[in-house]
C-alpha cells in the first residue's frame, strides 16, 4: 500500500508516523508512507497557501489552487482508490472504514488547517470525507495519523503474534475482555482466580463472557447493530 | 492548566505537542504539559513494564506497578481533577467532554499500549475512560494528543482572533458553512455570488442558513440532540 499525506504542517505528522507499529510497517516496506509539504506546490513568490476567507471578517481558508496541483502531480503518477479529506463534518470513521481502506492499493489524505480549505476542492477534487469525531481540532493532521495508524495494523504481517488482534475490540463486534499481568495480587486488588487456573477451555469461555458483558453494559448499540 | 502524560512511548509525543496551536498555549505559559516515561518507574532491572496477559497466548500487557508509582508520585505533587485513560471502551469524547476538561486545573493522561493495561488500573486509580471512536489503534498516544488539542485551543487567548472559533462545527451546535477564499474562479468554479456582494448582513445570513442545510443533511441527529 501507498499513502500519500498532503499538509501545511508537515512537522506534524513527524513522530507519530516514525514510531512504533507504523514505523515498522514502513521498516518492512509493507507500506510506503509519503508526506507532502502544500508550500511547495505554491506558486506564490512567498509560498502562500492561504488567504482571508470571502464573508468572513476573521479566519484563513487553504486555496484551492496549490491543493489541485498536489493532488494533480500524484495522479500523473499513479491511480488512487480515494482522496480522503478529514473533516469533523464528514463520515464517522470506524472499524469497518479501516477495514475496507486496508485492502486499498493508494490512497491520498489531504489534511485541513486554519479554519478549513476551499469548499470547490471538497466539491471537485476529494472523493471521501472521513471524521475522527464530533469535536473540532487544529488541523487534519492527528486525525490523519490516526487513521493511518490504525488502516496500517490490519495488513498482513504488520503487527506479528505478540500482538494478536483477536482479541481487539470492534474486530468481533464486541468490546475485548478485562487483561491482567503479574503481579496476580497488588495491594490487595487480585487477579480473577479463573486466570489463573490454566484451564484454557474455561478461561476462553470466561474472556468471551466478560467481553459480552463489558459489551452489554457498556455498548448496547454494538449488539443490536 | 497542567497535563501530565504517561506513556511507555514518549516519542510518539514530540510533534503532536511541540508545533502549532498547542506549542503556541506551551510558549505562552497558558498551558504546561509535561511527558512522563512510565520506564522511569520501573523498579525491574531492565526497566520493564509489561508482561504476558494471563489467560491468553500472546499479547503484551502494561503492568499495574509502575502506573501506580507514576500516577502517585504526581498526586504527592497536586491535585488532579481527573486521571483519564484513553481506551477504546471508554465515553466517546466529543466537543462537550473539551469544552468541560478545559475548566480543569490539573489532569492526568495515561495512555494504553501494546494489548492494553492491567485491569485493576482501571478499577482503582482511573477517574475517566475516554474513547476517540470505534476503532482499533497501537497506543493511547495519538488520541491523548488529539483530545489535548482539542481541550487546549479552548482555553482563554490561546487562539488569537485570526482563528475565531465562533463559526467552528459544534460549538454552536451546527456544521461549519462551506469556505472560500482567493481566486473567485477557478476552472470555472466559481465562489457564490452573495458571498462577493459586500453585504455583510445578508453573507452572515447565508452563512448561517448554509450551516444549517450542511447539518440537516449531514447530521441531523446534531439537530434533534
Amino acid at each position: 500500500m501507498r499513502i500519500d499525506i498532503i499538509t501545511a504542517v508537515p512537522e506534524l505528522l513527524e513522530s507519530p508516523l516514525n514510531e512504533s507499529i507504523v514505523k515498522r510497517a514502513r521498516d518492512k516496506n509493507l507500506v510506503e508512507i509519503e508526506i507532502h509539504n502544500l508550500r511547495d506546490y505554491s506558486l506564490d513568490k512567498h509560498l502562500r497557501i492561504d488567504d482571508y476567507a470571502f464573508g468572513f471578517s476573521a479566519g484563513m481558508v487553504m486555496q484551492i489552487e496549490p491543493i489541485d496541483r498536489a493532488i494533480s502531480t500524484l495522479k500523473t503518477e499513479r491511480n488512487y482508490d480515494e482522496v480522503i479529506y478529514t473533516s469533523p463534518d464528514g463520515e464517522v470513521f470506524n472499524q469497518k472504514t479501516a477495514n475496507t481502506l486496508s485492502l486499498c492499493q493508494n490512497l491520498i489524505f489531504l489534511c485541513g488547517h486554519y479554519k478549513g480549505i476551499d469548499h470547490r476542492v471538497r466539491e471537485h477534487l476529494i472523493t471521501k470525507e472521513l471524521s475522527i469525531g464530533d469535536f473540532v481540532l487544529t488541523g487534519g493532521e492527528l486525525p490523519a495519523a490516526m487513521m493511518i495508524d490504525a488502516i496500517v495494523r490490519l495488513i498482513p504481517n504488520v503487527i506479528g503474534d505478540e500482538q494478536s488482534a483477536l482479541y481487539d475490540s470492534f474486530q468481533d463486534g464486541l468490546l475485548a475482555p478485562p487483561v491482567y499481568t503479574r503481579p496476580s495480587t497488588y495491594k490487595g486488588w487480585n487477579v480473577p482466580e479463573i486466570l489463573l487456573s490454566g484451564h484454557q477451555a474455561k478461561i476462553d469461555e470466561w474472556n468471551h463472557e466478560q467481553a459480552l458483558e463489558r459489551t452489554k453494559k457498556l455498548r448496547p448499540d454494538l449488539l443490536s447493530d
